[in-house]
Order: C-alpha cells, then structure tokens, then sequence
C-alpha cells in the first residue's frame, strides 16, 4: 500500500516527510529510509505533531524491518527510537505496540501491516474526531486555536484543527485567529499555511495578543489539540495551552482539546506526572528556519524553554475523542 | 547644558539618540537635528518609552527654536511632530507644554529651558518613582515584567525596571522573568540589554510561557509601564500587558505598573477612551531589525497588530507614581 496524505508519504522503501521546518514558503520532502533517519526528523521538528510521529515512526520501523534485522536488534533499535522525542505518548504507544507483536510472535515480518493499520486508524480517528467536535461550532463563530493539529499533525484531517475543517466545510461561516505559538511558530508558519489551503478566513496574532480579542468578545470559544492527556483529564500541549485556556475561563468562553485515545495516557494519574521537555535557548534568543536565522537577545541570555505546559482539567470544557465529546465532569 | 544618559544625548544643536531598532547587539547613535528627523525616529521606534519620547521630542523642539521660526510656523511644527505616535501621552503633555508657553510668551526664545526642565523632571520622576516601588519587592522575590522601561524608556533610570533596579540596589537578592514582548521584542532585546549592563539576574521567556511559571510559583508579582492611565486607573501599555494582569489575578499575585503623574491622562475618563494604534501587519508575520529580517508567515496573511492593550484598574495591585504608591482602591 501506498501512502500520500498532505505530509506523509510512504511507498515500502521510504518514508516521506514534508519537511515542516520549512514550510509555509518551501515544499520540500525528505525520505527517511532508516530508524536514524526518522529520529534526527523527529528530533529536528521535520516531522511534528502527536499522531503523525507515531505514525511516521512506525512507518520507519516497517521500513527498517524488511531489512529482516533479527528480533534483538530490531527491539534494540525501536527502543532508542523510542526516545527522540519524550513527552509525545503517540510515539511510544505506536512503538510498544509494534513491540510486543514482535516479541510475541518472534518475528519482525508483521510489522509493516501492523504500521499501515496504525495509519489507517490515525485517519479514521481524525475523521470521528472532527465529525464529533463539529457540532460544538455555531455558525458565525470566531476561534482561537494554538499551534498546529491539522494534516502537518497528523495522517488525516487533523484533531483540533480537523474539527474547525469539519465545520467549514459544513457551511458554517467561522473565522479563526492563529496563536503564532512562539517560540517555533507553528502557528504562524503552518497553521496559517493549511488554513490557506483550506481557503478558511483567519488572522494571525503573537500569542499575547489574545487577551485583547477576549476583552472586546471578539473569541467564542478555542479549540487546541494535546500531546498527552492524564486519567483525571490534565493534559501536556504546545506551551501556551495553558495561557489560552486561563483566558477562556477568564471571559467565560469555551475552551476543548480534540485528540484520539492514543493520546490519553492511562499510566499517568494527574498532569504532575507528565515529563515536560526542555528545548535548546537558542529558540528563545531567536528565530531559525527555511525563512533564515534572527538572534535579537544577547548572545548567552538565560533561557526558560519549556515545550509544553500543563492545562489543568478544571479548565477544560470538554474533550473531543473519536468516541464522543466529554463534557466536564465527566471526563 | 549638555546631556548624556543611557539613551539620549543633547549639546543645543542636535537631540543624539541610542537607536533602539539596533540594540543590543549595536550601539549606534542617531543624530536628530530636525523635528522631522525626530519624527521619523520617533515613527520608526527608534526612540521609544512614553516619557523617553515627551523628553526626546521636546529637546528636538528646543534645537527646531535655535533656528527663529515664527511662532506660527512653530506652532504648526509642533502640532505635526505632536502626532507622530497616537497613544503616547507624555508627547502630547511635554507638546502641549511648550505650545502653551510659546502662545502665551508670543516667543520660542524659552523653549530650550523648559525642554531641559521636562528633561530634569523625568530623571527625578524617574528616581522617586524607583523608591517609592522598590518597598514592594522583597528579598528573594522574582518578578515578571513586560516590554522595556528602563533607561531606554525614559531619561532617568526608568519606571517599572527603575524600581527593579532600586531594590537590586538595596541589596535584595531577586530574579527578573522578562517577557520577549512579540512582536517588536523590547523584552528580548532591550529589556535584557539594560539588565546585563547593570549585572540583574534574569531569564528571558516568550510571552506564552509565563503562565506555566506562575503555575509552578515561580514568580511573586508583575511590574509593568504604562503607556496612559485614564482616570479611573484604567491604563494602556504594550500589548500584552492585560495578559500579564491576568495572570497575576488568577493565581493571586501583586500586579503594579510604574508610572510619572504626565502619563495620568485626565481628560480621559477609562479605558474605553484611549485610542489604540494598529500597527504593520509585517511585524507580526515576521521580525525586522538590525539583527535581520525573517518573514514566515504567508507573505499575505492576514494579521491583528494593536501597540497596545488596555488593562482594567480592577485587576491593578498599585499605581507606582513619584508621589506615592497609590494602593487600590484608593487610586
């Protein structure tokens, strides 16, 4: 089977990334056609997104099984792979799971049917996802979101941003303001690019430029995806989830995160539990990416670089899943 | 009398100013020796900080008068250089000084001694204010602030970062969490600047990110500017200032702005009334400056670019002034 979804391609032999680090202004596809390969992409943010790296990793690893590596090295290697990037649950859920197919059949030869079948789902989940959340958008609605959760983050349409696609393309007359979600500016750089796409009217704003559109009601509700959700409803986003969810609590607006169960971590009681990754300073002191290189603080500044935080389930209306919408309290 | 302070010089025949579209990484002096080259620095932020502008204009003002216009041709000039920034109120109140003068005397002969006595004035604002503020800050404290408001702001040691800088002074052991202040990064490159030259701890974060340390109690209380204050202690500053306002109300911590009495606009009455001005969309679609130029957003997108926003006296612990610390609700 062939894949070729807006980020992702995969033909057997390769995997093939959009390369998100230079998006919106260069289309480049890299192949990774190796385990190494695929962790440097991730590593890098080429490849980014919860649900799309663990799909992509498992890609890579049915790529690196026909390569027929015995059992060990194979388990060796998925492990490691395992660890580029440590909050993501996705990654580690697609690879525990290939796993233990391997170590309970002692064979890597299912493996590349068990990654398509890990796609397929992915796509699947975004559809119900999106379908699901959808409802809760009223025509003329206008909608903060952060980061990016469309088709650059995941197989299908997406999580959160797949539900915004969902009501658009129901009719409904919406408007999205883009968190430009510093310091990677997912939001500025892809965000914007699929909306573009999509042909979805919105407006790009530097993160701290919300409170003002709350204070003049000019945001109904938000809508983020998430990178890892506790048992009691806590959940790990891009950094500054947690400032948009305070907001819309402050001005009493709706507030949801879309993800599928594989986001939802069962080992993890509350968000004190979650691991948050600290990134490089020089993502604070600047700007790096296709579109060139900016360093505007001074050269050894101290940095505080946090991927993600944690939003509290107490300001969560409701989470979207492919099953159903939860609405609090009865996450 | 010749001046020299951080940011500002003046010998009688040109107002020098430190242009801060090149900090930190050049120190490159701008010489204006024309209201309208005051204009464009004033227009370009290459001078910028309330009372820095009122001080910078006004000494422009006295060179502009060395060369014996009229007084209409005076009076026109300076109504024109009076709208080179909209929200600015110290502009207008140093402007509006002068003008008063220059009607009543029917001469421009004075005008040099009361732009140097705006001059003096602010440094000793500047330094009551430090005082009064720095009782506020204990030891220990870490403290968030936003934009610039130190010596690059003003002609004397600043307002908010003046009272930072006092109680470092004093000896107190405190750490400065500065805000990046997307999108034209005073934090990051202005705010930083100042406090490596006077040797401050500090780290500097992106704007969205200091809702995670407020969560993990990492800060104690908020020390920001103010750019107008209406008369009920509404007050505009850079925006995302009411962000920071924010947080600090929902996680209970002290919120101040520092501020001299020419920034209390009395002919407004609350926030409602203070004109907002949009800026370049291409600001937020990319960053600009002597540190380079990075656009990465699409090249068309379409943007919200507010200078400021408007925080409400209710979520206000205290008005820093060179009077007083006036504590709600007793503004």
């Amino acid at each position: 089977m062939n894949i070729e979804t807006l980020s992702l391609q995969y033909d057997g032999q390769s995997v093939g990334l959009l390369d998100q680090t230079q998006l919106p202004h260069v289309e480049k596809w890299l192949q990774c056609r190796s385990p190494e390969d695929m962790f440097e992409a991730i590593k890098n943010l080429q490849v980014r997104g919860a649900p799309l790296i663990g799909v992509a990793a498992g890609l890579a690893l049915a790529v690196y099984s026909k390569s027929e590596p015995s059992v060990e090295e194979f388990v060796k290697t998925a492990k490691w792979l395992r660890t580029s990037r440590p909050t993501a649950v996705n990654l580690m859920y697609v690879i525990d799971l290939i796993l233990h197919q391997v170590e309970k059949t002692g064979d890597v030869a299912g493996v590349e049917d068990l990654a398509l079948q890990v796609f397929e789902e992915d796509q699947q989940l975004c559809e119900s996802i999106a379908n699901n959340g959808a409802v809760l958008i009223n025509d003329g609605d206008s909608i903060l979101t952060h980061c990016n959760t469309g088709g650059l983050a995941t197989a299908g349409v997406g999580t959160a941003l797949g539900v915004i696609r969902k009501a658009h393309e129901q009719g409904k007359n919406i408007h999205v303001y883009v968190d430009e979600t510093r310091p990677l500016l997912q939001g500025g750089r892809l965000t914007t690019y699929e909306l573009e796409k999509l042909s979805i009217p919105y407006t790009l704003i530097c993160d701290s430029m919300a409170a003002s559109l709350f204070q003049s009601g000019k945001i109904d509700l938000a809508i983020v995806g998430a990178d890892r959700i506790a048992k009691n409803g806590d959940f790990a986003n891009k950094i500054g989830t947690l400032n948009v969810s305070l907001l819309c609590h402050h001005y009493e607006k709706p507030f949801y995160t879309a993800a599928p169960y594989t986001t939802i971590d069962k080992q993890c009681e509350s968000g004190a539990g979650i691991e948050i990754e600290q990134r490089k300073p020089e993502e604070v002191r600047g700007v790096t990416g296709s579109f060139g290189q900016c360093l505007w603080a001074p050269e050894n500044a101290q940095v505080y670089n946090p991927a993600f935080d944690v939003t509290p389930a107490k300001y969560v209306t409701g989470w979207i899943t492919e099953e159903k919408v939860f609405l609090k309290p009865n996450f």
